[in-house]
């Protein structure tokens, strides 16, 4: 079972803390780097164990449809079969199946698809779509759910929601059945919060979600394509809903930016795939802002990507190499821009962390977010 | 100027020795892993410094037309640019001009040809190669030449080969007229050798060869697809006819077998894109040959790449992790398998050291190239 211990709340409302879960220690707010197919793009477990990156998070579409999840299971779970000595977490594959897979049904028994990777027919459903996480065998897993996107009519997002959340109470069930009793082996699970973007739905959501017993609550719904306002006029509305006893998970967020934004309202865990997916298109975050080395203006630039920046690479390399590497269509390239790119979220989280403890969060938010320039 | 002090000759023929080079020491017989466009392909310059490579190999083509020498210049040269601690050896372009370039037209004078990049019109002559390569700033830089491919008539052999020795002679008037009287800072200079298949060209281009000052001196145009036992048969017919005292180097060769055969011929350095360009598409040299991760019977294979490999990849992957990886697309593939192969080959350029200076490479041969499936 996952404990939590809340350290401090900060008087701007960020949460410092710490996860515990089979073993592993989470201090919180956490950024978990995303190894949608079992493996951080571009990066090597000891690099993100030297990183300090405290768990990682794998998607259970992907890994259900490839490799499959009798070599997971065999091998003893995920972080075996990488190789990774941290904690994991598995996505459900709810988000995935509706965003990725072609020919999907929906019926109030699961979902029917066809794999994005070689057209075979599969159906996932709440039972289905935990034994998958059991068998992957993550130490946290998430409920399976349906999505709404953005924009979506309100009966929509209401019949999507009422079904996430009759969903939701299936797989808590499935997962008590799929362990036995004492069993400290049997993860830890988080439900998600749907709503879309009709606060009542989010409240309704939120209120069934709590009154059920999940070790962790996820918003889910939110960064889809909306406005940056509506995402925080919906999650300043949802987060104070969930229980706060419990750790909250903001889905899919976000650029550094949207980060420090988020823990203002007592968010503790964030995964996204910027940093990983914006170094593999040659941009770096830096404490500035962002840069992109496809502009001209770096080609003879000899500074490294972030002047204030302590990694491996702003140590060893110019901005004019690493777009030259950019360039040539060279691995070097993706690989020195998510480094830098996964050291600068980690570091932040220890600075927001630091700040919390130290009482002084909104005086850090507020600095942090007006040194940036509008790129996150 | 180059230093080459021979240690040690087996009595199977066997060299090894010392380079020195504007402060580098290098142990011989030596791999030299490629970075073509200033980086081994999805290796880090720390990882390679890790694995022991004495020396990267760029080349002089790619780098005049991205980034262009002015930007390496600038930082002031290819190592420095690398963020790279060891030495550097540039091929003159002579191989990349003929094989890459579209529309090439040979004069006297040099080669004239358009950008396999923009399209963008270029020549390249023995004064401007030797200058580019000043300008690129490696401690070693080959004499621009003129290969002959395979098969081709003799005629054209005979023409390619006496136009690359009188260019080799005026390589080496331009690296002199480029350097200054006691320069030490200016690079050493290797002459190639050609000829084609035909041993009277060899011989020929062997002997006006050595009559020139150069550092050290090259086997040009084998391994271009002729049969292997061709491509020994000329080596160990060329090997013996350069300046016993000077550094031998077979370019572009070869597999881990072919290196051991090559060495018995008295070569002492090598370079080949093989343990990159396998490991980007899924194969890995092990101790009992090369195997190909695409094949169906490493899906559930938990074993690591190379039972007697110590490198950290065989220490923490198994091949079902990676083969998965290789299928995903995933860049850790190409890492995994490139550091691995990169290992492989700098461990067996020291065994073949150790078995020299004991007297017993031979042996070491014999066994070697035993023990080997014919896959290399």
């Amino acid at each position: 079972m996952l404990g939590f211990t809340l350290q401090e709340t900060d008087p701007s409302g960020g949460r410092a803390g710490v996860i515990t879960v089979r073993g592993h220690s989470l201090l919180t707010p956490a950024f978990m780097p995303v190894a949608t197919q079992a493996t951080v793009k571009a990066l090597t477990q000891p690099e993100l164990a030297r990183l300090g990156a405290p768990i990682l998070l794998g998607n259970a579409y992907h890994l259900y449809l490839r490799p499959g999840i009798g070599l997971i299971r065999r091998v003893g779970g995920l972080a075996a079969f990488m190789g990774w000595n941290g904690a994991t977490l598995t996505d459900s594959g709810g988000y995935q199946v509706f965003s990725l897979a072609p020919l999907i049904e929906v019926s109030e028994e699961g979902v029917s698809f066809r794999s994005h990777i070689d057209g075979s027919e599969h159906l996932l459903t709440p039972e289905s779509a935990i034994e998958i996480q059991h068998a992957i065998g993550a130490d946290i897993i998430m409920a399976f759910d349906q999505p709404v996107g953005y924009p979506a009519g309100r009966a929509e997002a209401a019949e999507a929601t009422a079904r996430s959340d009759r969903w939701a109470e299936r797989c808590l069930e499935a997962h008590r059945a799929g362990g036995r009793a004492g069993d400290e082996l049997l993860p830890s699970v988080f439900g998600i919060v749907q709503g879309g973007f009709e606060k009542d739905l989010r409240a309704e959501s939120a209120a069934r979600l709590s009154r059920l017993a999940f070790d962790g609550y996820a918003i889910g719904g939110l960064s889809v394509g909306e406005p940056k306002e509506e995402t925080f006029d919906l999650l300043a509305f949802t987060a104070p809903l969930l229980p706060e006893e419990r750790p909250r998970y903001l889905m899919g967020v976000g650029t550094p930016a949207d980060i420090v934004r988020a823990v203002l309202h007592g968010v503790d865990m964030f995964d996204c795939v910027l940093p990983t997916r914006l170094g593999r298109n040659g941009s770096a975050y830096t404490r500035s802002g962002k840069i992109n080395l496809k502009n001209a203006r770096y080609q003879d630039d000899l500074s490294p990507l972030d002047p204030e920046c302590d990694c491996e690479v702003c140590a060893t390399h110019t901005r004019a190499y690493l777009r030259h590497l950019y360039k040539a269509g060279e691995i070097l390239a993706a690989r020195s821009l998510t480094y830098h790119n996964t050291h600068l979220y980690l570091r932040l989280m220890e600075d927001i962390r630091k700040a919390i403890l130290a009482g002084r969060y909104r005086e850090f938010a507020e600095g942090f977010l007006e040194q940036r320039d509008d790129n996150g």
